[in-house]
């Protein structure tokens, strides 16, 4: 079942022009694929998504963009089993199958609905409020976010073949940006079946995505300021990438996910007894074991209060003791192989470096019991240390030994935990078990600035805990130092890591039309038709009511107290009311301001108008005493269509007294018909 | 008066134990000062920022550190003349100095006013809205910053000694981080002496600041993953640096501003009587005479629609004609020196380079009139190139000639003009005079990913536009690509440069503790006082009432709408309502649901409240229908302290319905006595 592996460049399936580099099981050590990447021009592949994947997706929205990656992840959905038939040879469990394969698609998913909820329907976004500039109020500033015009080089790990391509794939396609993608060798089949799926759902444009199977030649010489190189995988191989000249020449970011020796600590508040000291228990043994322990977020480090080492030990080697190691396809096998058996040659000698500062507390670093039929050198036993003095240990906190290989460590207090946890020198994931918030607060100030995520595990969030080595999507995933600096996922976070922030400065006229949005300051034209009678395609942004005004009397307030049972003193108590620094006398309800508001502006027939839904950002600028009159205005802010037949329209409202002073200002949400 | 500058070394004073670095007057070429870093020890100064100072500024709250960085401003302003004496020996102009001097120290107004206005009063930072993970609640997500651990290294320009110093500074001091500044040599006396002012202040901790008068010998061999550099300078000397193993090996924050190509360009709609070409003249003169065209910002290419071209070229000419180039303190002079003789030798060979591409239509590369008694070879004329083939020209979009000398260049059409700006690689300013805002929002979408800030002048905001040239502290100051990839100040997101962000998971009850602010799911005590009686101080985070039950009725909703006047049919019209998808029959209106919620939960008698100030994120969840009842939590969210006496409270109020479902959802913001 040998398959020669294509490229795809330049909307093409290309095989090597040369012999390719064979890739075998893990489990049975056949080969199964052979893959290369001789023959390819890189320049043109980053031409090609240059100058037509580029401007191809800068042309769809946010939305459509998120639409498209959605569908990419329905496509693996679909056709998940075909994956799953490929990934027995990566060495890995159904189990570490579902997190790739599962895993992967469900990052679509998330990315996508987050975008559609957090971005606009637009091609640009932008970031945060306007910023006034000049005190008239004709000169304002406005951050934005636009699309990076070059390419997303995607440079994966072995470990999660799908996963970590996906997880990569959807914050760059929501960008708008193209992707080159370079899968790791062991495993490639898997990630160019993945690759295949979404190419053949028919739904990326031309140039969005291309796949390089082999080595990529000169691809980086031709990085300019426009394109990303994302890494993951090891720090010797980042610390090469990041120096080639073209990356600090042309300024190109590069985002590395590297070495990481994440470390838990079980809290000093927690005892034997402790339902916290079972979950960290239980949580080293399923890092250590899933996937082999080949996850870069995987605990390495065990941190645990002195008086508790001896108990830990033996409740890990007791639960160690149940780990089936073998044929993932094979009864009752709890733990795959190593992606190679050079991979597992690289662990067992690095366990024999660790053997020299450590004592081994659990497996054997030179056999391993297997179960199933298994033809390969691939697999190695879980393995436990115990460093008894970790100030004096070296290669505990500075070897990744990329396999089902962790250390326990005593500390004695909160800062020792901390100082230990931060020895590792950035790392992407670190948790915590521990029941008491003031201590977690301060492991959180302590640890923070070297860890990209930490995981606070107790009793109360144990059963939906998604535990210590998972990113997630919506969480930012990347880590500081050994961790590599990067960052991706997030959210929209991730998004704008392909995006450029650019600080716009100009009238709110321009600016308005720039971000598609109105800002205070720019045109507000009125026009013969009640904005509530017209639908979402109809209302220009700016359009604005300014209604009639009206009085609001002493027994307006007195009858709104009564009505409502608001009698605060500001409304109710003349001389309390006028003791206040704020009023200096009685004043309206903030609610009946908001009421009387609607009261004028509302145009009450059925119509375009579904609901009001909501309101953001009101304040209450000046106090309206008995006798003022108010007027608002109405404005047409922003609109997002949500389906075919709705869609929001976000109004900005203002209210004036009779001098035409500003008493309060807000936005209102309503939903309309398209 | 050649002085002996010192080093600021572990709070200390030091004089080099060298010679020192002869530093001459720009203007009369006598030595003003000497300089030298000999006999530090850097890594004692690195110790020193990471054990001293940065546990002093990160015991003090974002607000304190607010206050004192506003409090370095005042020092600054409060002896600004002595600045300005110190000013004239730079070659710059009383006009120049001001944007150094004053413009430096209303950064730090301006960075702190921002920071006390948009971050917490605490040491941590939420980022974003808590991520919901698990079904129940009970996991949940929730991004943080908290302070690098490190040293910031700046490494400055000489142009601008005092702004480029504190522009830095500010961000830096309020993300809790101490800094090592090494200024450039030319001009480091006026550096030196606004950074005596700043420890005299006596308001800094110890160790929060170092300065280094020389070379920073070992420095960078020492840092770790906690530590930002932050270099302006040469594209030379910032590759160098990046280059430097330890910055990819610990994968150490690399901050670059460096060579930038600005260009401005003329839109296709401005006509040579339209108020924007007047603009744009007046402003390429400006970028180019302006501290004699020393500024990372400048416009070095003036981009003009082909049939404009000879217009603008006779209307730059009659103006820069106008331009008396001289000693700063001599009378009518408006344009100073360069920095020292070689960089005005080094700006002559960059024109004549120039020269071969593109022709000289004013100035004289080797001679220039002056004004005043000066005796130095500092002086350079304006230069003004035209290029009439800017696609056949290289050097003129990739060499900076780091002085008044700036091309013109006509081009065909919008695109042609986007991709001529472009073409600089990367910048950090773009200005574009038109008035159309189709056209701007074109410009902005197919230029944005290349420049780090795009001013838009028109004439509605000519007269209160800070130009093309001016970086701003409430805007991100940094561009891609040639202008180093580096971003900085832009209000609170400069903070964040010095600041690490992790995904937090875990209960709500802890990641609330963590950050100081309640989350939904987090405990709720309540208690026998009403959180109406209860002063700033007094009120726990996650306190809460909940109120008794009222009913809506039919009556009341009818009621409402006669009053206030609205009279949606949801509310009013039964047939109407019925046909409505959402409400399926008449509804309460969302502001009574609002009055009759404050109606349940306020407590009227004077008291510790002051204000109803204003409400966010309000959202109804469900209608409430005739004869539903309703009841309400209202919960402390969190607290800022604003003065001595008064701070913000924001609670969180949710109204549920007879069934315990919710209804409505917002938060609502008072202002307490503390």
């Amino acid at each position: 079942m040998t398959t020669q592996l294509k490229n795809y460049a330049a909307d093409q399936w290309v095989a090597t022009t040369g012999e390719g580099t064979p890739l075998y099981s893990a489990i049975t050590g056949e080969m199964v694929a052979r893959s290369g990447s001789e023959g390819l021009d890189f320049k043109a592949m980053l031409d090609h998504a240059r100058n037509v994947g580029g401007p191809a997706l800068r042309a769809m929205t946010f939305h459509a963009r998120a639409r498209m990656v959605k569908a990419l992840g329905q496509a693996i959905m679909d056709r998940k089993e075909e994956l799953y038939a490929l990934n027995w040879a990566t060495g890995a469990t159904r189990q570490d199958g579902w997190i790739d394969i599962e895993g992967g698609a469900g990052t679509l998913f998330t990315m996508s609905s987050k975008a559609r909820r957090e971005l606009p329907d637009d091609v640009v976004l932008a970031d945060g409020d306007m910023e006034p500039i000049g005190r008239q109020g004709t000169f304002v500033g406005q951050h934005v976010y636009t699309s990076l015009q070059g390419a997303a080089i995607h440079i994966n790990a072995f470990n999660f073949p799908v996963w970590g391509m996906l997880e990569k794939l959807g914050p760059t396609l929501i960008a708008g940006m193209p992707a080159i993608i370079k899968p790791a060798s062991p495993g490639a089949w898997l990630a160019e079946a993945a690759f295949r799926i979404m190419i053949e759902a028919d739904v990326l444009p031309p140039g969005a995505l291309q796949l390089i199977v082999g080595h990529p030649g000169d691809l980086l010489d031709h990085l300019t300021c426009q394109d990303v190189v994302s890494f993951t995988g090891s720090a010797t191989t980042a610390m090469k990438l990041q120096s080639h000249p073209v990356i600090a020449r042309e300024a190109v970011r590069f985002v590395a996910e590297r070495d990481s020796l994440n470390a838990s600590v079980l809290g000093p508040d927690a005892t034997a007894d402790s339902p916290e000291f079972d979950l960290f228990v239980k949580e080293v043994v399923r890092e250590m074991t899933v996937k082999a322990g080949q996850k870069c977020t995987a605990i390495r480090r065990a941190l645990v209060p002195a008086a508790q080492l001896d108990s830990v030990e033996a409740a890990l080697r007791e639960r160690l003791s149940k780990v089936v190691v073998g044929n993932p396809q094979a009864e009752g096998v709890t733990m795959g192989a190593l992606a190679t058996p050079g991979q597992a040659a690289e662990v067992r000698q690095r366990a024999r470096e660790m053997a020299s500062e450590a004592r081994l507390a659990f497996g054997d670093i030179d056999r391993v019991d297997v179960r199933g039929e298994v033809d390969s050198a691939a697999f190695v036993s879980p393995l436990l240390f115990r460093a008894d003095d970790p100030w004096s240990a070296r290669l505990i906190h500075d070897v990744e030994a990329f396999g089902p290989v962790s250390t326990i460590m005593p500390y004695r207090d909160l800062d020792d935990a901390i100082a230990l946890a931060n020895r590792g020198k950035g790392s992407l994931a670190l948790s915590f078990f521990s029941y008491d918030p003031e201590v977690t607060r301060a492991l959180v100030l302590g640890a923070g600035a070297f860890h990209g995520r930490i995981v606070i595990v107790d009793r109360d969030s144990a059963r939906e805990s998604t535990g210590h080595g998972s990113p997630l999507p919506m969480l930012i995933h990347g880590g500081p130092g050994r961790a590599g600096g990067g960052e991706e996922m997030g959210g929209v976070r991730g998004v704008k890591h392909y995006m450029q922030r650019s600080a716009l400065q100009g009238s709110p006229r321009q600016l308005s039309a720039v971000i598609g949005r109105w800002l205070p300051g720019a045109p507000q034209p009125e026009g013969p038709v009640h904005p509530f009678r017209m639908r979402l395609g109809e209302l220009p942004i700016g359009y604005t009511l300014k209604t009639p005004s009206r009085t609001v009397t002493l027994e307006d307030i007195e009858h709104f107290a009564h009505f409502t049972g608001d009698t605060f003193y500001a409304h109710m108590d003349e001389e309390a009311a006028a003791r206040s620094p704020i009023f200096g006398g009685r004043v309206a309800h903030g609610y009946l301001i908001l009421s009387f508001a609607a009261g004028l502006f509302v145009d009450p027939a059925e119509g375009p108008v579904l609901a009001n839904y909501g309101l953001e950002g009101l304040r209450f600028i000046k106090p309206v005493k008995p006798g003022d009159s108010m007027r608002v205005e109405l404005t047409v802010k922003s609109k997002t269509q949500r389906s075919e037949d709705q869609g929001e329209v976000r109004w900005s409202v203002s209210a004036f007294n009779q001098d035409d002073e500003l008493v309060a200002t807000y936005e209102l949400l309503t939903m309309n018909a398209a």
